[in-house]
Order: C-alpha cells, then sequence, then structure tokens
C-alpha cells in the first residue's frame, strides 16, 4: 500500500536567490542551471548543495568551528565541493562532500555502476552519463556522540536510441561507540517517519538493505547501528523518488543535531576513548575494504583521493584480541553489531 | 650467471633438539616431522619456526618485553602460532606469525595463489595442497626506528596425475618515517649480499618487484623504501630455491636489528610522531586495500582474521589534505617514495 506523497511541495524558489545560501557555488554554472531549471539533474544538484548547507551550518553553530571549503575540477568533466572541520571543539573530523561529474562511460562501468547490474547498451559501447551526490561522515571526539554517514545521489545515462535511465539511491545510518536506545530510537524513528510519507515498505525494506550492506564480513558484525540505505530508486515516478529522496536529505539535521546537543557535555574516560578508537579502527577496515563508493573511487582514475578518503577518522586503533570483557558497555554495543535490532 | 651456491650446508640438525628453541612446539606433529625428516614441507617447517624464534628473542632482547604466544587450529587442517608484543618499551606493535595450513583448493582458487596463474589440473577439480609460512610486521613507537615487514613462504600442491608443483616467496621491506641513508644502504645491501651468493639478478629484479608490489596506486607512491620481493620461485632446483629462501630468513635479524640498536635512544618531537601516525594511516591504506595476502586472508573462510591484522599499526591518523612543506625532512621522505631510489 502506498502512503500518499508528501503534501509539502514547496515552490524550489529562484536558482539565484537559493545559491547565495550554499557553502560555495554549485558545481554547474548558474547560468546553466537557470537555463534547465526544470531538469531533475538541476533540481539535484540544488538539493545536494543546500543539503550540504544545511549540514555544514547546523554543525559550525554547535561546534563552533569553521569548515574549510575546497572546490576541485575533475578533468574528464565536472567537479565538486568538499567542506571538512578537522580538529573542531567537538568534531574530530567532519566532511560533507559534494560532488557533479559527467562525461562517458564504458558498458562496463555503467553495469558495476548500478547495483542491480543492468546491461546499457551505449552508441559504439560509450554511455554519457552524469552522477552527483552529496555525502558526509562526522566523527565526534566525544565516545558519547556517535558517528554519523550520509549520502544522497542521482544518475543518469543515456542510451544508444537516446532513452535516459535514471536512479537514486542513498542512505543515513549511525555508528555509536555505546548503545543509547533513545538514541537509537530517535534516529530510525526520524528517518521511519521520512519513510512512512512515501511508501509503508520503504522503512522496513531500507532499514534491512543497511544492515546488509554496512557489514564487516570478516568480523561478523556491522559497522553501527543502520539506519537506511537504498539504491538503484527508479519508482515509481522520477516526481516521487525525488520528492522520497528529498524529504530523507531534510532528514539529516533533525535525525543527528539532537544526538550531538544531548550528549555534548558528557564526561569519558580514557578506557571509553580507547574503545571509541578501536571502534575507528572497524570503520576503517569497513570503509576501505568494502565500501562500493570507495572501492569505485580508488578504481577510477582521476577522481579526489582526499575527498573520496575524507570518510575516514582522524585516528583509529588495533589492538590484538581485542574483546570486551562480558557484561560491560563495550560487550553491548558489539552484541548489538552482530545481532542487528529492531529500535522502533 | 649464476654464482656457487652458499657454501654454508650446516647440518640442519635433531628435530627434537631443535624444537626446544621455538616459541612454541610446531604446528605439525614432531613425530610426524621426524618420519618425513628429508621432506620439504619438514624443512621449511623448522626454517619459518627458527625464523620466528630467533626474530622474537632478539625484539624481546632489545625490547625488554615479552611475546605473547597464541596457538590455533584450523578446522580445515592446519593452524598456526601468532606471537605478538603489543604496547612493549620499544614496540608500539610486533607480530610475528607462523602458519602451516593443508587440505584442498578448488582450480580457480589454485589459480589465484600463484601469481603467474598457472592453470593447475585437480581430481575432479581438488587439489590437494600444503601452505606454510611466516610473516612479520614490527611496528615501534619512535619514529626514527622504521617499520620492518617481512614474509617467507612455500607451497605444494598435487595434480591429478600426482605429480607436484611447488614454489617459494617471499620478501622483506622496510617502512622509515624519515629517510636515513645509512640505514637505507645497510637494509638493501644486507639483502643484496644474501641474494648475491645464490644469483646476481635476484637482488636488481627483487628490489624492482618490491617497489612494484608495495606501490599505493591512489597515492601515488609506495608503502615504504622496498627491499626484496618475490613468488612463484621454482628454479634452478627445490634444494637451490630453498638454500636462497633460508639465506633470506637469515637476514631478518642482520637487516633490522642494527637499526633498531642505532636509534632506540633518538629523542623525538611531537611533530615527527604525527607524521609516523600519517605515515601509518598509508600502511593501512596498503594493506587493506592492495595486499594480496590479506585480501586472500579476508575472503577466505575459516582464516584467523587477528592473525591477518596483526599486521595493522596500533595507531594511525588520517589528516585531510596533508602535504609536508617544501624543504621539510618529511618532503624529503614522500619524494622516496614517489621516486623509488637505488639504495646500494
Amino acid at each position: 500500500k502506498v502512503s500518499p506523497i508528501s503534501e509539502e511541495k514547496e515552490p524550489e524558489g529562484e536558482i539565484l536567490e537559493r545559491c547565495r545560501g550554499f557553502m560555495s557555488p554549485p558545481v554547474t554554472d548558474i547560468g546553466e542551471l537557470q537555463e534547465r531549471e526544470g531538469e531533475m539533474r538541476t533540481r539535484m544538484e540544488m538539493l545536494i548543495m543546500q543539503t550540504q548547507a544545511d549540514f555544514c551550518k547546523a554543525l559550525e553553530v554547535v561546534d563552533g568551528g569553521t569548515f574549510k571549503v575546497d572546490r576541485w575540477q575533475r578533468n574528464e568533466g565536472g567537479g565538486g565541493i568538499s567542506c571538512v572541520m578537522q580538529d573542531g571543539k567537538l568534531f574530530e573530523k567532519a566532511g560533507v562532500n559534494v560532488s557533479v561529474v559527467f562525461g562517458y562511460l564504458t558498458e562496463e562501468a555503467a553495469k558495476q555502476m548500478r547495483s542491480r547490474g543492468k546491461v546499457l547498451k551505449g552508441k559504439d559501447g560509450k554511455l554519457p552519463f552524469c552522477a552527483m551526490g552529496v555525502s558526509s561522515v562526522i566523527h565526534p571526539k566525544n565516545p558519547h556522540i556517535p558517528t554519523v554517514h550520509f549520502n544522497y545521489r542521482y544518475f543518469e545515462i543515456e542510451e544508444e536510441d537516446g532513452s535516459k535511465q535514471w536512479w537514486f539511491g542513498g542512505g543515513t545510518d549511525l555508528t555509536p561507540v555505546y548503545i543509547n536506545k533513545d538514541d537509537a530510537f530517535h534516529f530510525h524513528n526520524t528517518l521511519k517517519e521520512a519513510c512512512d510519507k512515501h511508501h509503508s515498505q520503504y522503512y522496513p525494506d531500507f532499514k534491512k538493505w543497511c544492515d546488509r550492506y554496512f557489514y564487516i564480513q570478516h568480523r561478523g558484525e556491522t559497522r553501527g547501528i543502520g539506519g537506511i540505505f537504498f539504491d538503484d530508486l527508479d519508482s515509481p515516478s522520477q516526481e516521487e523518488a525525488f520528492s522520497f529522496v528529498k524529504s530523507c536529505a531534510r532528514t539529516v539535521v533533525p535525525c543527528y543535531l539532537p544526538i550531538v546537543h544531548k550528549h555534548l557535555n558528557d564526561s569519558f574516560t580514557e578506557e571509553e576513548k580507547d574503545w571509541q578508537q578501536v571502534r575507528r579502527g572497524r570503520y576503517v577496515e569497513f570503509n576501505l575494504v568494502y565500501d562500493r563508493g570507495v572501492k569505485f573511487g580508488l578504481a577510477t582514475p582521476g577522481s579526489r583521493i582526499e575527498s573520496i578518503l575524507m570518510s575516514l577518522p582522524l585516528s583509529a586503533r588495533w589492538e590484538y584480541m581485542h574483546e570486551p570483557a562480558k557484561g560491560t558497555l563495550e560487550a553491548e554495543m558489539l552484541e548489538a553489531l552482530r545481532n542487528p535490532k529492531e529500535w522502533v
């Protein structure tokens, strides 16, 4: 059963006006965006720029620090804007990255980009494509404030006959160092409410997909306590899929900031900091060994390594045979990673 | 031109007597080793156990700490002995691991194990195999003492017609945080002298192979300043190949310990420690993204993860856009990693 689409069909506003609030002008020339105002790639670029700005500004307010803004270009077409705050008051490393890239893909690369691996037919084997997204990882200093990650992306590809394939992907997930059931409920419930406005199966399906995706096979544990994750979303219509992605992007601040505010003055011990560093090590393991985006990025010539590896924590630790004692809070955390829970 | 084989054909001695000096009894039952005393897999298991013991004891003497010895079994056949010293006086993390595993391989897996990818024919597609090796990574605390890594291994596989394929692989390489030309010369020259006793092309060929193998593609830099690396060594004869591997294994202590002794009292600054942590991050990147042994291990069900990831440093750091200023010692280090040098 499909729930009615969100009512909040607010006007998307004048492009120039909206751009004034961004961390940097959009990747695409503003004149070009104005010319193709109604097209999905314009609307999506505006959404990811907006999401970057909203999230960065919310983090700057709570931290007191400032994001360093780097614009970069990709020789093959497009570029990005990386916002990084390192060694802030609250945040050890906070990165919010936008990228808008375009060019041509081989049929093989096009197939790999899509998780279901649909075969696409290109003119002489080459497919014009456009890919854009916003992605972020925030690693706080205080072990009682969880790490958060989100990514929302849009993909367009043109086949030999001129027909366009498009899809959305994304998700938001939380990686605490210690379990806090209220935080977990708040985080998941905020996502569930955003999902439920669009389809009653979205939250349960995308919650499961998230647990499955962020799984560290060799450790037999998930990276964190999940959230939602989806890919290849091309239904029920482009308008409705975009409306869903917009709802998700808008929950990033309400999902995370209340948790930051709640814990920013929590005291912590050296042992708690140590456990955080061990968990950071697992975060690195997931990102370097399994993450599809990182693997794709590292293997792609001309990609911006610093923006891809921005997701790694400032510091991490690997202790041989580390295993928390039974009955400890560390063991409770591990248990939730070994057997994903329903938090809502 | 082939140089004469090493004269030092010392008696390999009585098995039981030699086992007394090991960190733990060998993986294979001593009675079984005595029964097949002349076979290569026995001689190699004795060599790797001996190498582990010699290296661990040399490190214990200089550090003052003790290795923790873990024996582990592999359900599918075989097992290993992991020796780890963590948070010692000199060493942040020192691991020396022996493994001796056997069982059956699929033709696909057998092909992957060999770097040249020779096709092997098994009985009903299954190939009995035996693989053993010693491997070690030592991460010191002092940034003026380099990290060292070595690995020596032997592989045997039986084809459908009962004929045996075998080969050796291995290498020793150094990862300093700062360039010290005398150390680099000593390290490479000790390896060169060991190689030269067996073949004049071994050092130049295996030095190049090492630079090529320990290359972090996405950074455009090598992991360290190299040493030697070789694989698929099955010539000129099994006896001579083993004699070469024995020479290499015996150079581990003389390659590394003099460097440790030279620098153990060097003072260092917080900035130098920080640069060490950044280099540790690159070490993690290489090991998790590229290292064939790690990738193979993580993907193999039933492998012992803690022994595989023992090679990771106790701590590492990722700073966004870290680039040393021109003319600094850090920049000099990077330059040597971006353009591998001849040290001898």
